[in-house]
């Protein structure tokens, strides 16, 4: 029996979650594989986690021992980051190694050079790990679902933004002790950033999107929003009006071209994506061939993630050699389609003064740019009131230059907030 | 670039769909896999049927000519039942093709057999469309989770009693009108039975729980229960306590043993199994290694089912020649657990005489049988009242025991309806 070699970079929480899976599973992997897939080196610097690395397997601080290695048939790589993962990454494939990932930043970045030297080289770069942690996604996306054509991407990507946002419809609290609440719980970096400016979320929707529309989505062309102007007053607002609120990725595919944005917005209660609370994360797919298709899993974690790492491996070593499922995914140069064009319905609230007449400028203002209201309430609140609205669908410029006018009438006393509404009433 | 050769046997509403989609998506199979991969020969007697396969597609009324052609690689039986599909999907094992089936019945019933098959002839048996439609939760069982040891299974995986319950829970209505009315919409059969006594999810079950667990598990060996005891009063108490009502697919894997079993059950409105209403169906996964993964999407319907047997052709097309994925996955024989020694949690509702020491009386016969009370509330209603019931996990032996006691009470007024209650609330 033919023995598959795998050299290591990074012996952090995943990877040395992937040295215990591949020795807990041996089993298992020669069962689904036919082969024995043995971690032969790891390449890590820290004196720590070199500690952690079974006995056996070999111990080195330079890169390049995993390149010149004949017997290394697969290089996984969890360093993170762009450099030097990028070169060691190039290194590997063009020295006809397979690849496998976790990186996310390098992905979403530099994914049409990487894909395409796997190809040049004849081998394969896989990247489940890199989206959803253990939710294998992508594979589904790419073998499972070739020949269907995906038309939307709906994801809950990012388990800190979802923790909070589901922290903040259940307990009625503000955003900003809401987050440092997760920060003390552990679901929130010390530094979020990342997460709530829905940065992070914009790399993983890059990498789905690209595979879903065989395109190349970059991170660059991921718009983005976070969910700090998320208030508790809108929460309860959407609450009353049967919506969960939540960071979503969004991407769809409009006349041939591709939108990918991230924004907070409402989904409707009954929505499959709203039962996804807490730190978990969902892709839900439509597509005219299969309907609708839900995953749900942990978006993080050394574990789930470690397992993700073995799914690739295994999936490398049952494809046949030369498959032409590993790289050749973004063969489509679709062009993008502009935010602005879209059409999407939307929530509003306005702080107006209480007095007679306001309903009727703000409705006028909606008339003239031919924005049209499906609800509108309005709660009482000593001199001045709130409304509330929900419009029907309507192309964003449109909402956008009525919203405009609407904040500039003298009426209006605050800062409109605005929340999209996604995702059709499954009652 | 070698073609791959499909024959196709049952040109229904599913087969017709595969034809559309091979045409439709040729573009994307041929990226997906490096081949043309063509409908050849079609073997369907309808006269009806036959009209609407394609041109340049060979008719035939002799399954035989599909397995003497050497063109043909792959065979796609679509006619469903045990026989003639059982012969034919062994003649064309024995002829080396490879099988992709969406028959459940034929794979919950002799799947041991026709995997056998498969091995000993080098090629390939693939039934992702036989367990749960559009979505390839077999294949992200067998392949990505290969070395994840999945330890339970919770699945919707009958969208007509799916749809039932979730309308009773949403109207309020009675259990009668609600399947009429789900007959008259299409969503349940004339003659329901399959579906509403548990039979068909008992089928996908044993399927599923084969893959899963690497053994073998067939429709024999899983205890199955209907809906057609669930009572409006019942689901409407259990809204009242934050419980869904389903119909569930219940697989655990307790002591190295499998029990797999099909029951009504309420789970928390939390969980996201819950969220899953109307005709969709829903497989839940628990592991050590990735915690909880849902897969989610149409349960049945002619193009989502095609679309799942198109990603087992492609599938196929991209497996190392004699790979091991295809087959070899009940490798383990485990035995089965007995159902009397599962732990559950158990619902109770009973009808008791409005008189003192009722109470007393139900709770000292579950305290003799070490029965714990989770909660209990007692709703008046004339000269009797009802007892609603939420228990501590016990062993089901301890708790039908102290059942059949409580019954025999001359202060109870009528059969106690009982409901066990599966998930954890993910608040």
């Amino acid at each position: 029996m033919e023995e598959v070699g795998i050299g290591l970079v990074g012996y952090g929480t995943v990877g040395s979650g992937v040295g215990r899976l591949l020795v807990e599973s041996a089993d298992e992997i020669r069962l689904a594989t036919g082969r024995d897939v043995r971690l032969r080196t790891v390449c890590e610097l820290s004196a720590q986690r070199r500690e952690l690395v079974p006995p056996g397997v070999r111990l080195t601080s330079e890169f390049s021992d995993l390149v010149t290695d004949p017997d290394i048939d697969v290089v996984i790589e969890l360093i993170g980051g762009i450099e030097p993962a990028r070169s060691f990454q190039l290194a590997a494939l063009r020295a006809g190694k397979a690849v496998v990932t976790a990186n996310k930043q390098l992905l979403s970045q530099y994914g049409a050079e990487l894909l395409q030297t796997a190809e040049d080289n004849g081998t394969f770069l896989r990247f489940e790990a890199s989206s959803v942690g253990a939710v294998p996604v992508i594979k589904v996306l790419r073998e499972s679902l070739a020949a269907a054509q995906v038309t939307g991407i709906m994801g809950i990507v990012n388990g800190t933004t979802n923790y909070i946002l589901s922290a903040m419809a259940q307990t009625g609290a503000e955003y900003g002790p809401t987050l440092r609440k997760a920060q003390e719980l552990g679901y929130a970096e010390a530094d979020p950033t990342e997460d709530v400016t829905g940065k992070d979320a914009a790399a993983k929707m890059a990498i789905l999107s690209s595979i879903a529309f065989h395109s190349r989505v970059s991170l660059t062309d991921v718009e983005h929003e976070g969910i700090e102007a998320v208030t508790d007053v809108d929460v309860a607002r959407g609450r009353e009006l049967g919506l969960t609120p939540k960071l979503l990725g969004v991407a769809k595919l409009v006349d041939g071209c591709v939108n990918v944005r991230v924004y907070p917005c409402f989904i409707p209660d009954t929505h499959p994506l709203a039962g996804v609370s807490g730190a978990y994360n969902a892709v839900f797919l439509e597509s005219d061939s299969f309907d609708r298709i839900m995953l749900f899993g942990p978006g993080a974690g050394g574990t789930p993630t470690a397992s993700a790492v073995i799914g690739d491996v295994i999936s490398i070593v049952n494809t046949t050699p030369g498959g032409y499922i590993g790289n050749c995914t973004c063969y489509k140069e679709l062009g993008f389609y502009p935010g602005d064009e879209v059409v999407s319905r939307f929530y509003l609230r306005v702080q107006v003064a209480d007095e007679p007449g306001v309903l009727a400028a703000i409705a006028g203002v909606f008339g003239q740019e031919g924005v049209s209201i499906h609800s509108m309430q309005q709660i009482g609140q000593e001199d001045s009131a709130q409304l509330v609205l929900v419009l029907h669908p309507v192309r964003e410029a449109a909402f956008f230059g009525a919203l405009t006018r609407i904040a500039a009438l003298p009426v209006v006393r605050s800062r409109p907030s605005v929340i999209r509404i996604e995702g059709r009433d499954d009652g």
